[in-house]
């Protein structure tokens, strides 16, 4: 495979990908979300390998089920808890899996800029499934596909990223795919929590709760310690989506999370599954938005 | 699928299946085991989640097999070591597994009452691979399959249950489906193992041994720190079978174990392989009858 | 299956193989080399078990793509960190899953003799991936591929083998395995590592250099505690092939490595993907040889 077909069938980011290619992922996630049968052995006899060097069992899940949906041989690898976080350890095991015959490996990892690298030296398509606090393009394929899905279109469309936008990788392939897609973001944060070199508003939680998109983060407070905010009932009080600040949303606007959720934290245990809430509907959207990613991959 | 037939396919315990429904899944259980060829697919493309919240090698090897063998999709969750214990993580993780689109779950957990919760809430058939110390009915099954295949009918069986009741979800499934299926059973147990609330009479070692079936259960000394018992020693001089023990059991009878044993506290090493044994019988038995049972749940 | 045919069709070692039985392994892994399609299921239906008591995420998964590629059912039994380790829980964790009606098990395990044990009393053939610090012979089989695709034959060929031969079943299997092929093997380590029961001369490292073959072992200090190598750096500079060192390798020669690799400790950095080094070769020579290794156990 040339460098530039693998560049092609590789997903590291959505930030440079245009909006032509992103409208064609969703289209095809449309396709396989409307397929009656389930599994569909669209690349039978292809290897692909999940490595999570960083623990996550949806986002693993998600893959594998999008895997095997389109029958593939899936091989999982964990990394146990403290073991390999050294960009050259991991590269050892990538290109081990590589030279075992994968056709596609699918990767999280924490180290920054290891995954940019990774992909000059490895010779089969990797898929993005999480790379330190810089992308996590399937997150925020799947987070599109649910707000056009919603809206018809995300042209136009407010949304709020509401959390620790400092440490998310998912606010920043949210925010760089909503701007391609002709979408308006807005981030509230507090102080400690902001990501200043990100090129969009801040604004207040009642300015966040009138958008179209109300979108909270994960926020995990153990990487905070010291900061402004002291506790999680500190964090419900001024970040949080409580059910009485759940009234100034919108009828028409809806609720995302990419969860795991920290209920009555981040948002509170009632919302979750409110009818305004999508939070398990992007969880099902995740699995045809992967199969897309992967099919793109392989075929 | 509507909430009864919701209930008609899911195996949530044995006290509430009545007679005809026990021997229906043990009957098709016979049917697998006499098939000469391992797998065949009566549910391709469907996925089937064991999600263990309590580890169990055995039980899920047992499980794995049994959906390999239905063609269906297997996805293997294992929660780490000291991670999600409380209701709520575990309902997001299966309903998290349910968003998926898997077509049934595996389940295993320790919280009590967590199982029958998840029942209402989740729209998949569960089948309870082991809920705290309430039911365990795939094990009772194979039990059951184990002895009607010995002595051709259950009817007016002699079972005696030997060792910490109070803990065993074992002891409790294999009771109440005994029960049902016209048998007799018999405890015997120290008395800080023993449940009280439980409807079997307790009997002495002599009196246990003289049954058609001496089931031995696992003990777990770490959870009677403090009590009569003081060391494996201890309780096996006490509630051993030990092979001193085991010349008093009929000829006609057969010793039985959940596993995993601890050789030389509740069961002599000499007599796990002895002939009167069906240890590692129950083992192999255990595939077709969760194959009967993962069939009930899906077609 | 009779005993003599399970014998036959399990591999636990190189030392009593013959000539012609190591060439018709070597010759079918070449065959499985070149066949263009991935996956042809010639054992659909057979389950394979790889139990692995001991950690080793590279030969697993080159069992892995090995066992899916031939069309087998695979099961992958890890045992947690610090849990089974003496020999009759392994033996019953085995037995366990011949019950459940594995075809063959694929087992890799630390404590001494137990592997001879297990194949008496275990009706299944077993494939040894790995027994304490006696033979590792799918590792050596890959060895001994990779050496005869390179120079034609083994016949004639020097092989010095480098690094801690006391703790190497890697040595050992080659050892044993070239012998038998004709091929000259000479060991180089420090004192506290060396097996003075192994029938090879000890040379210098610049005799090991002038070989056809110069195998690196991994070599992990904390089990020389107390020795005459105190460092990593020390190691390196006295038993490492340092970029300086691997100037005296004749340009015929090949670097080789069971990997994972202690970059800048037994092997430098520069040195793991030059022309000369076969390390990545190695591993994916891994995935045919285990096919043709399966395949006789199960053919």
């Amino acid at each position: 495979m040339s460098v530039t077909q693998l560049r092609q069938r590789s997903l590291l980011g959505l930030k440079e990908l245009d909006k032509e290619e992103m409208l064609s992922i969703l289209d095809r996630a449309a396709y396989w979300e409307n397929q009656p049968e389930k599994v569909q052995a669209v690349i039978p006899g292809q290897f692909v390998a999940n490595m999570f060097f960083e623990n996550s069992t949806r986002t693993r899940f998600s893959f594998e089920v999008a895997e095997k949906r389109l029958g593939a041989e899936v091989l999982n690898f964990t990394a146990a808890a403290s073991s390999v976080e050294k960009g050259e350890s991991i590269y050892d095991t990538v290109r081990t899996l590589e030279s075992m015959g994968i056709d596609a490996g699918v990767i999280r990892l924490k180290p920054i800029g290891v995954l940019a690298e990774l992909a000059e030296r490895i010779r089969v398509p990797l898929i993005n499934a999480g790379d330190g606090n810089n992308e996590h393009p399937t997150q925020a394929l799947l987070d599109l596909y649910t707000m056009r899905k919603q809206f018809g279109s995300l042209e136009g469309l407010t949304v709020s990223i509401i959390g620790d936008i400092l440490h998310s990788r998912v606010a920043r392939s949210n925010l760089w795919a909503l701007r391609t897609l002709g979408a308006r973001v807005m981030f509230c944060a507090p102080q400690g929590m902001q990501a200043t070199e990100l090129d969009a508003p801040y604004v207040t939680m009642d300015e966040a709760l009138r958008a179209d998109v109300v979108m909270m983060l994960r926020v995990q407070l153990e990487r905070h310690e010291g900061g402004l905010i002291r506790s999680a009932e500190d964090y419900r009080s001024h970040y949080g989506l409580t059910v009485e600040r759940a009234l100034k949303i919108a009828p028409h606007a809806i609720i995302m999370h990419p969860a795991p959720v920290n209920r009555n934290v981040e948002i509170d245990d009632e919302l979750v599954e409110h009818p305004q809430s999508r939070i398990f509907t992007q969880m099902s959207h995740g699995v045809p938005v992967r199969m897309a990613v992967i099919e793109r991959a392989l075929s």
